[in-house]
């Protein structure tokens, strides 16, 4: 394939004129398709269905250290919920709470009471003039929009393909008091899919922070969520590394079962030091009565443990699979040399990563939604919905079937062909 | 029986010596008896057992409005749970929002928003010099600990036969712009079970606030509690009236079905003005991915509507009702006519409120729990934990047997008057 680069003005605008009958073509079939959002498709909901069954009215709901489930009581989790959060999370289920169904709702918490509340004893983030958090970028937008509701400032830190940039890390951990918190994904990154290498990791546990209350916010939300079985990226266990370099408080790991069971019917929870964690109880303990144990229980009473979960996330990956490589099949086929645009083969987690030339993301969501295809929002995976390239495009490929996902990625690739060439011939 | 007050000193010191051989009787028994926290006993829970089973594998997990609640969406509840649980509040299904498994949650995280980011774009109340809650007691001591929590001042407000003493009420909220609030729980009110009279709740629909931000917490945590079915408080429907009196702001009403169906495992929900549920939603569109829709869609499936979980608390009340009256005939038999001590006798909810002497309530506590038999720490009804008279104590009967209640009372009443008795000869 010519690169585009490579191409005159005519055979530009003749590859134009091709491309813009297939698109008009595409436009008249009035599709509606979505690659917005990573939301598991209904086969994968499916392969939960059984949970439902595991605590019936004639179960025995008395959990293994003999609380009654369906009562108050047990603030921070049922034992056995912890033991397996814990292998999830590979720490010892002394530092684990299990929260309610959503570890967006944990971190967004744990941000709120350290507004008004301080981490650890130390000042109110409220009281600071200036409160900032580094943000790896492309990154997740749901993050971003909590610091950005708490009027905290964002500053971005770009990615490698080994983390993030960690030389701008420790620049500014190291040295600015003002930096409170950075947002990890560590593990197939969304929406790179990149799993931070374990010198990364290892600059991370070594960092030595201006402000006390800094904290790495491990959001480890992909932790098992593999797309092959013979082909894994291995991640650092993190909370282990910060404790052997002197650091056991610097950071709060989170994870969820929500891509693992039900978006919004799992468990999350927290992994941290004991200091930590009870400064996450003191705060807990008026907050709430406790979370839902019989949910927890379900849980483990259906995967009983992680051997369990493992063999359950491998029915996953067969079906997430083919559908990233759908889509991969389709840039490489009609994308690869063409010089417009570069992306990301994850070997995990929910998205793929597109990188437009600059200028263009924003042209191609809007090209794209013409033909019926939802994407992400252009800039969404940039603090403050401001990509400053205007480059970056995430693609989620898990809710659509492979069908219409075929059809999603001709969709994309003809836009990002004319948003790319009414840029050159501009 | 002869009042205390008129016995000579030889009597009582006569009393005291036939009550200490009593007490030291039971205190070799060894017992362990808990009327501390208003927690449903087994036998209440049994009830919706059956929950657990109208979601199974084969069932069709399709919300009315076409959603699949095993998944991602949905941020403010599904239609039929607005429907039910608005039924419950006595309000149409559009001034409802859903939330997660606890209603003190949702109390705790409106009070956080409100100090972060304040009421309807009024000033956050973390900017504030001060802030001030109107606090009924005796009351909910999770209320208060909210409340204090966040640093809030608290002031104490008398509760009458009626509800809060109006008065100070009006004359507070009606002029100190400080004033952001009052915890209410106006049905079966804990620990009283008193339900706030028609004019009490007019009283309130009617306030004219010094503060744009002020707002009613009521918390009806009762509201279908009965324990007689022909025998009901009814309590004025307060959103409606705060919208006839032209303040349809000034009020956020809480349920949860923590006491219908399962404590920690029910699901919460908030009922106010579309201007407040926008500022609920707001926040809750960066704290969460949504609530857990299949717990929601188990209670719709259970309850069907509101005439089946009316049916279902009448159960409730069959396995309550004789608890209350087991301690009420030994309080009535035991302590009635000596004078040292008054009592309520609520036609619903989870408590008895007792009143001893003044100087007696941390006394008669300590007694108690000598003997066996722990009780909710006195003062843990008035904010700080601090009863100026030292006279309040709370009675929960729902968790014990009723054998184990008949000898759980005669504990309390024998403590009441041994500290009683004391206090008088000192």
């Amino acid at each position: 394939m010519k690169a585009y680069k490579d191409m005159s003005r005519e055979e530009l605008l003749s590859e134009k004129a091709s491309l813009e009958a297939q698109y008009e073509e595409v436009k008249t079939k009035g599709l509606k398709l979505d690659m917005s959002r990573g939301k598991p498709a209904t086969a994968q909901l499916e392969l939960s269905n059984g949970m439902m069954d595991v605590l019936s009215s004639q179960a025995d709901m008395t959990g293994e250290e003999g609380v009654d489930c369906r009562n108050y009581g047990v603030l921070d989790g049922i034992a056995e919920a912890k033991k397996l959060l814990g292998d999830m999370s590979e720490v010892s289920a002394d530092n684990m709470i299990i929260y309610g169904n959503s570890s967006l709702n944990v971190m967004f918490d744990t941000i709120s009471r350290s507004m008004t509340h301080g981490v650890c004893d130390n000042t109110p983030w409220c009281k600071l003039d200036k409160v900032k958090f580094l943000c790896p970028v492309p990154g997740y937008d749901r993050h971003f929009g909590i610091t950005e509701y708490f009027g905290i400032e964002m500053i971005n830190i770009p990615m490698l393909a080994t983390g993030p940039d960690m030389d701008m890390v420790e620049e500014y951990v190291n040295n600015d008091p003002a930096v409170k918190g950075i947002w990890c994904v560590p593990k197939y990154s969304n929406p790179q899919g990149i799993t931070y290498s374990e010198e990364t990791v290892l600059r991370f546990a070594h960092l030595n922070p201006a402000a006390d209350d800094f904290r790495i916010f491990w959001d480890n939300a992909y932790s098992i969520h593999h797309l092959y079985d013979d082909d894994q990226d291995f991640l650092l266990e993190i909370l282990n590394e910060c404790e052997k370099a002197g650091h056991p408080d610097m950071v709060y790991k989170f994870i969820s079962t929500s891509k693992v069971t039900f978006p919004g019917s799992g468990v999350a929870a927290v992994t941290a030091s004991k200091r930590n964690l009870e400064d996450f109880a003191k705060h807990m303990k008026t907050q709430t009565i406790g979370h839902d144990k019989l949910n927890q229980l379900r849980h483990v009473r259906f995967f009983k443990d992680m051997d369990h979960m493992r063999e359950h996330m491998r029915k996953h990956a067969d079906i997430l699979r083919p559908k990233f490589e759908a889509v991969l099949d389709v840039l490489d086929r009609e994308l690869g040399g063409l010089g417009i645009g570069s992306w990301t083969r994850p070997k995990g987690g929910y998205f793929i990563s597109f990188d437009a030339m600059e200028g263009c993301a924003k042209a191609i969501v809007a090209k794209a939604k013409e033909a019926g295809l939802v994407m992400t929002g252009a800039g969404a995976t940039f603090p403050y919905g401001i990509d400053p390239e205007d480059s970056n495009i995430r693609i989620a490929p898990s809710y659509p079937t492979p069908e219409e996902l075929a059809v999603a990625a001709e969709i994309f690739v003809l836009s990002v062909k004319l948003v790319s060439i009414d840029k050159m011939i501009a």
